[in-house]
């Protein structure tokens, strides 16, 4: 029996982690996969119910659990809160050590209109994001007069993520983009020369170095470039906010994190979008295929994956869409076009 | 008489210096602005007369200088050389205080259809980049196992740029949009506070607040929104780049850089582009604007800039365009046409 963890959060949180839970649980049914659901607070949900954002049980649960599905934290209410929804998300990213990233960009044919970019064919790119570490996880100093954030890399940590992208460009087009500052940043300068290093471990695999500023251009001019694109912490957060206009819209990017000690996590990559709670309104198609990835990245159940991103793919060639999509079905809809298409 | 000095430095340099000096020639001719051109070695080619790609002679000059103009530096033979020309250019901006980087967006009718994005009509924003402080000027440590980079900024530092982006506003629709990490970083949270506070001052300017990787998206999904981007020097310098590929193309985009000190800096966003270097086909335009800019902002010559702005704009509406732009004309050509329609 699987054991997976959910951390539905706040805002829509709770009305997609439904959507994705019913999806799983139809397309499982008659299947040799067998889970149990263990939900937990997290989050803005947490910091009300034990004053914590990342009570002890749930990193507990999550420590145990073979995958963990996040749907979305954070609320305006704490926004000047001294303690953060967002908090307790570094906090589980260091604490089970989820220092690679992944979000692919692949954009539906169905969706490809609603892209800002005039032309979105054949974009088929995965961001690899490294997670636990730099300006992100350095000393962070607030005084009244002046402030100080400390960035820093270990090269060891630089390794491992470096190899995660080339071991990920190997079950793909064979190509790595590594993005850095390196006309500026000593960890940057770091960062290339290992990139530099790890590539002659992976003579199949091409690697090439962009600065963050001309990858920031290029991702909008030329995204049909890449591959590949791996980087450090800050750089990636904003990269993955940025590649994922490409889509036009957060509603159906899904992302999956991994570190050393066994248990991943999956998340959409958008947030929790407050206006818009309780209206049952949201779009579930991320956290549906957040799940799909976590069935292949986790369980290896390839087949069971395709079987709900095909269905995915069914509804929106049916022309049913949620709201953010241009269409009119609620979230209950879309998920049981989804359901219907399994 | 007033003083300007040049700064042609490497691969197209020194062509598009000469075009936009041709133009600054012909528009001033039988006017009452006056000036005397002091060219000076900056950037590769200092490092190859000098050893230094900002020699004391050039930097004193500078100093003395009503104006700066700069055409671009950087050739991938210093790639991997122990003094490189972008070492100059920060100097260059530290040593003359010119903290305040101004980069206006704004396309041409005629240039719409080279936009990657479907629709950037009514695109018109500037943004401004804290340009001396940050994580470019703080500490950097490189050592073989681990480096290091500091984040610092002070609450003056943050100030000026955050009153420079206020009375810029005034200027325009009166719109700021407030760019940090506030959910993670120091420099942030202090950036974000102040950001208020000195709203304070200005109630008939809107403020609001953007978190870098939502305001990565945003300019892209859209980018109408903006009226003056204010942030921190790393952020600038990737959100800049990337709002340039709403243009398309880099050849049209020229900025100022602002100090306390009395003498401002002008120069394209571009780059050297070595690939094109010699072939006399570089796009002279974002260097006749930039001069346009000093016109304006230095020597407050509104009629002069205005003259030299809509001369390109006619010369765009013959249908005269370089390369770069789909066209056909060269340097000189475009050159020529702007001239003919000053
Ligand atoms: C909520 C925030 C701390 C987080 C980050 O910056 O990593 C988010 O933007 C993300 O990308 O997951
Ligand atoms: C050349 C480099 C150091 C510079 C910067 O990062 O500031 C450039 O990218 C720019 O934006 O002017």
């Amino acid at each position: 029996m699987n054991k997976i963890v959910t951390l539905a959060g706040d805002g829509i949180g709770p009305e997609i982690m439904a959507a994705g839970l019913s999806v799983l649980k139809a397309a499982s049914k008659n299947t040799t996969f067998t889970y149990e659901i263990d939900p937990r607070d997290f989050g803005g949900i947490a910091i009300d119910h034990f004053g914590n954002p990342l009570p002890e049980e749930t990193l507990n649960a999550a420590k145990q659990a073979d995958a963990i599905l996040l749907a979305a934290i954070g609320h305006p209410k704490y926004n000047n809160a001294p303690v953060r929804p967002e908090q307790g998300l570094l906090a589980l990213r260091k604490a089970l050590g989820l220092y690679a990233n992944v979000r692919p960009l692949k954009i539906h044919k169905k969706l490809q209109n609603l892209s800002p970019i005039r032309n979105v064919e054949n974009v088929d790119f995965v961001v690899i994001r490294e997670l636990t570490g730099g300006i992100y996880f350095g000393k962070h100093e607030l005084n009244a007069d002046n402030a100080i954030d400390i960035n820093e890399y270990s090269a060891d940590e630089i390794r491992r993520i470096i190899r995660f992208a080339f071991e990920t460009a190997r079950g793909r087009d064979k190509r790595v983009t590594s993005v850095d500052k390196q006309n500026v940043l000593a960890t940057s300068k770091l960062w290339h020369k290992i990139a530099d290093e790890i590539a002659q471990e992976y003579p199949d695999v091409q690697l090439e170095h962009q600065l963050v500023d001309s990858c920031a251009m290029l991702l909008i001019t030329h995204p049909q470039k890449f591959d590949v694109i791996v980087t450090e912490n800050l750089f990636g957060d904003i990269l993955t906010d940025e590649a994922s206009s490409l889509a036009g819209t957060l509603g159906v990017m899904p992302s999956s994190s991994h570190g050393d000690q066994g248990v991943s996590l999956y998340e959409p990559i958008h947030g929790s979008a407050p206006d818009i709670e309780g209206k049952g309104i949201a779009n579930p198609v991320s956290m549906v295929l957040s799940i799909a990835m976590m069935l292949r990245e986790s369980f290896h159940e390839i087949a069971l994956a395709e079987r709900i991103e095909n269905a995915v793919e069914q509804a929106f060639s049916k022309d049913i869409f949620t709201q953010d999509l241009g269409g009119k079905a609620t979230t209950a809809e879309m998920t049981a076009a989804i359901i219907d298409h399994l």
